[in-house]
């Protein structure tokens, strides 16, 4: 039941030209070069500055206007905003302790998840887009029409690998991510979770030892703790990630069996690790024979510029699996996520069929014909401007309602923020106190095997901004005052 | 998006009366004492008899003549049919020995599910329902309408237990195994294969013997070799199922984590354990406190009379999982399955997060809604009359195609027939050579930790009787009696 017409999908994106004015702007503005109330040169005066059309440089200030850096003041121009939030320091690199150590974050988990099934409450716990910033009313459309003429295939199995649309769909698009992918290479899962419990089996036995980074996604901890494996905690900077020095240090001493990296938009820092170190992480491992399971869960949500690369397109040996997954982007409930396992396909493949033995067939066929006909492109493009926003607004209501001292981290994509909070204050008493005014959080030790960041919180920015929000943020910033 | 008629489920059904006479008379022409050729009592003779109206007895004549069992002859009356079949011998208890094996079925599960998705081979192979016999129409429509109806819910999480609809669902039918589940002990999976996978996880460790029936369904085999886990092989009747004595005797002398059991209509022997087994099954694991894990995937498709007891039933202490699904009854690709995990609920759970996070919303919706309109259970009459008429054509047209000396189980449920070849014939060998001639079977050492069974195949009846299953059948006769 493929589609009669030929299949088109959106031209690579490059960020336009606009685009890349704002950007250089907003270096200046974050960097302090361009501080808040002064004005920014006149639109004459930028285009030729960076040689662009009239028209162009005020594309570039409507964007930056967008971006809630500047407003503009009538007949005055284009002024920086004041950057509540710029006053606001970053964390510094984060510090783990060097032994690898058993997890233990469970119950905490399902707290979080019970408080995302109550509409009542304050949805900053659970990581995920709200409903709101999803084409709901395309995909049922989509799911009805691809049902409806799906016959036998929508009610059997699609053994692995999978969907061959959805893999090809995949596919077309891995250039963005400097990567030729066939789509012979890719496995279709149930989600990015059995993505990447797949690769976590394929190259791990009981007792053995796993590098992480620090703070990492609680849901990759859980996993370690049920395949009785340890998590080597590697320190982290919360914009360029991993810190390399630091895990080539422990590589010299520890036998690693697998690194589980996010170096797109780590959750909860939204680091984004630069190419060159992409290119040395993978080296560092390869020189090790240590299989990288790469996160890119999170890579097609980038704020500017264009998508960043995947850590697979520097390798040459296949040591790399990189897992992908629909659910953060398009639709949770779809459970729809795939894998590029590499040298471990085979493996990769026969555990697949002993964890779930296939993925729903229908997802996947409403999934590929939204790509197919350029939707999901389409819609990626509002939803990255989206959590951008998104972002952005709660950083100015984070540092109006906080007490000064805190610490914000500045994600360049993703739509999560790290709260650095005073030393005082318990991250832990904190989310219990939230949760009794129906606030749901996500306490800092949860992102830690060994429990630390005891005075952090991560904050979920997948909803719109709303009311219920603006008074939730007030709440927590009341809450937190308390407990100092 | 709950329906807005209150939801009805079909009566509990005791078989009908006529049934019941029908099952008499089979039992009289099974065992002998009504011979092929001989003519049966007049209609009139068994309404006397059993005790039921004229009608009813024209209706267990003809409920015979569909079974295969008698034929009419104009004027004449009704005459026992030659039953091909009837001099056909059952395969003998299985005898395998008594050490714990690492298991090791690998590359040919692979290759069965390959050649199930070639619409050119003939599907002997895999064992699935084939789409002629599912409700491929009514689902799609069901799909079709949940998806367009459903807003944010379709595409949201359906965090573990998963869909409250769909467990009410289940509970409400639980009467039917002699339980009486609430929807609060049930959790959802990612189809039977996922929930059989987290009742090993949780309570095994690697290294850990798991016991299990022998012949076995394979796909159990290799989620126990994955999981690092042994196999300790009990032996089983054809008609009853696990040996009992056997089992306790091996309980003795060795140390066991779990024991796995299919009592309903194992796979391939179609097996059915007598209730009182059952109950003796569960106490001999309790004394040891042993968690039992029951496979009862099957159990609805049971040919005569009513649906079989779960050995849950018989659980007073919470050591019982039960485990259920659709694939072999409704929508294969919903990937839609359930598990009762009792005292283990919390841990399954736990994995149940970090195996797949959550299982897709809208097929677990879809379900939900074809049962809650009746649909199902009307649909599973009609599914069960079809597996058992194809058994028997199936069981009639090896008889005829293959060499005597061969062996059949009568299952009395399910839709796989277990095949004896004679000692001479490598199943492996003649399952090579089918493949060469695009015909798909299961060959025998699939079914056993120890790759035993070397003379076996089982032999899918899932597919309505059909001219290429036919020829098939007779091919597959000629390769055998050349293997000899």
């Amino acid at each position: 039941m493929t589609r009669e017409s030929p299949a088109t999908t959106a031209p690579p994106e490059a960020p336009a030209l606009y685009q890349q004015v704002a950007d250089k702007l907003e270096w200046l503005i974050r960097g302090g070069t361009l501080r808040p109330g002064e004005r920014i040169p006149s639109v004459r005066r930028a285009s030729v500055q960076h040689g662009v059309s009239m028209t162009t440089a005020v594309q570039a200030y409507v964007e930056l206007e967008n971006r809630g850096l500047v407003e503009a003041r009538p007949k005055s121009g284009f002024y920086v905003r004041p950057q509540i939030r710029s006053h606001v320091l970053e964390p510094i690199a984060s510090q783990p302790t060097h032994a690898a150590t058993l997890v233990g974050v469970g119950s905490l988990q399902s707290r979080l998840f019970d408080a995302a099934r109550m509409p009542t409450v304050v949805p900053l716990g659970a990581a995920y887009p709200g409903a709101e910033n999803l084409p709901t009313e395309k995909m049922s459309r989509t799911m009805a029409a691809v049902a409806r003429r799906a016959g036998e295939r929508g009610i059997s199995y699609d053994m692995p690998p999978g969907s061959e649309e959805l893999r090809r769909q995949i596919a077309r698009r891995s250039p963005d991510r400097g990567l030729n992918l066939s789509p012979d290479e890719i496995i279709t899962t149930c989600g990015g979770t059995e993505a990447l419990a797949l690769c976590l089996r394929a190259v791990t036995k009981a007792g053995d030892v796993v590098a992480v980074e620090s703070p990492t996604y609680f849901g990759v901890l859980q996993q370690i703790e049920e395949l009785g494996l340890k998590a080597l905690e590697i320190p982290m900077h919360p914009r360029d990630g991993m810190n390399l020095d630091a895990l080539e240090r422990l590589l010299k001493t520890r036998r690693v069996a697998a690194c589980l990296a996010v170096p797109n938009f780590n959750n909860p820092l939204g680091s984004l690790m630069p190419d060159e170190n992409k290119r040395r992480l993978v080296e560092i491992l390869a020189q090790r024979d240590v299989p990288l399971i790469e996160d890119d869960i999170n890579g097609g949500l980038y704020h500017r510029g264009t998508r960043p690369r995947a850590a697979q397109s520097f390798d040459r040996e296949g040591r790399v699996m990189l897992c992908g997954s629909f659910s953060k982007t398009l639709a949770p409930g779809y459970r729809v996520g795939w894998v590029v396992p590499g040298r471990y396909y085979e493996k990769v493949k026969a555990l697949k069929l002993t964890s779930t033995l296939a993925t729903a067939s229908l997802p996947q066929m409403a999934i590929a014909e939204f790509m197919a006909n350029g939707g999901y492109d389409h819609h990626l493009r509002a939803l990255r401007q989206n959590f951008a926003r998104q972002i952005r607004e709660m950083s100015d209501a984070i540092a109006s309602a906080f007490p000064a001292g805190i610490k914000l981290t500045r994600p360049s994509g993703g739509f999560v923020l790290w709260v650095e909070l005073p030393e005082v204050v318990s991250a832990l008493e904190l989310h219990r106190r939230a949760l009794k005014e129906n606030i749901s959080i996500a306490p800092g030790p949860m992102f830690s095997a060994k429990q630390s960041f005891q005075n952090f919180i991560r904050v979920n920015c997948g909803h719109p901004w709303s009311a219920q929000i603006a008074e939730g943020v007030k709440t927590l910033g009341m809450l937190t005052k308390r407990l100092m």
